[in-house]
């Protein structure tokens, strides 16, 4: 699969980039400067990446993940919204604000916020409590699962089955309603790697058997 | 300890009492019926539990747990008010709404209602993701997280300790405020029971050492 990462140079853009070439994804490192990208793409030694300018990236690819920070969250959403289009989108944005506080937009969550500022997307929340630092280190197993919602059921499925390529466990969460609740959980594990001194905390949903399918 | 267990008829307070009951707690099973709490210890063999009114069994504990329906909480908060005042009141109520959303009560989610309506409490949120048919069955280790805030430290380190003598893992979330943020979670793992036909899931924080402390 083609994937670009919008915001691909922070942290978890990297992450994800690294464990998707691992995967033999085609991935495109989108930042605002393609030069930036392009560099993190060698910086990693990944073959499989290149960089290109946030649209530029978004436009030739078959899913796109947003990993920007949320601060500017609509204003990038609404730029890019002619590229986003008709596409999967995943949106991993964490409200955070200030003291480490839930702060999402007036549509309860980012990923809400993108859904209504590019209706025809298929926006799937995805990749919130996941370390990126267990994601950075390819040795490491993603023995963290991914919270996975959005109103679109093909969406939710396809991302997924991304999640399951790069031998993580995605749990479908419903409907998008949901990503309210999956990024608030989010910013808590962020507060809980502060109050234990982590930096690699992430969730498990507890006895769900690894075969389990949802209905 | 005294333990309180106000609606502990219900699955939550039935399966809660079985676990203090086999840690050495005395437990007190709080009903609007005094016989049904009595009734309930009697079936589940409870020599260390009796049962009560909800008032007269929080009035006799040391820390009092609700486990009673989202549905009349503020109600019934209101009603208990005069026995709740001053002890570590441990909410642990999720509320659920139709069709499985978050409806939290104008002050963000149940455990600040009861906050609010009891000032001089020390209400801790805790217990909304452990699966009720887990607890009911002591043969089964309790390998569930428990998340913990509430804005009186002693109060968090207090349930985090009582947590730790029935054998699981309470997580210090911190303040009050991420009581929504468990109680949406709760609610989140009710659909995924429903999507994944499931009667027994809930959360672990992965990568969190068993010996962690907060600091």
């Amino acid at each position: 699969m083609r994937i670009a990462i919008l915001g691909g140079t922070g942290d978890l853009g990297r992450g994800l980039a690294v464990r998707f070439c691992a995967a033999g994804h085609e991935v495109i490192i989108g930042s605002r400067d393609p030069s930036r990208g392009t560099a993190v793409a060698a910086r990693l030694n990944l073959s499989n990446a290149t960089g290109a300018a946030n649209a530029g990236a978004a436009r030739e690819a078959d899913l796109v993940i947003l990993a920007c920070p949320h601060e500017g969250h609509g204003t990038f959403v609404r730029d890019m919204a002619p590229v986003l289009a008709g596409k999967i989108v995943v949106d991993a944005t964490v409200p955070l604000g200030p003291g480490f506080t839930f702060a999402p937009p007036p549509e309860g969550s980012d990923a809400a916020e993108t859904q209504a500022l590019v209706p025809d997307a298929r926006v799937v929340a995805a990749f919130h409590t996941m370390a990126a630092r267990l994601l950075a280190d390819r040795a490491r197993p993603l023995d963290q699962d991914v919270l996975v919602c959005g109103d679109d059921p093909e969406g939710r499925a396809t991302v997924i089955d991304l999640i399951a390529s790069i031998g993580a466990r995605g749990v479908d969460a419903g409907g998008l309603a949901a990503a309210a609740t999956v990024e608030a959980l989010a910013v808590l594990v962020v507060g809980l790697n502060v109050r234990y001194r982590r930096r690699d905390l992430g969730i498990r949903i507890a006895h769900l058997p690894p075969d389990a399918r949802p209905r």
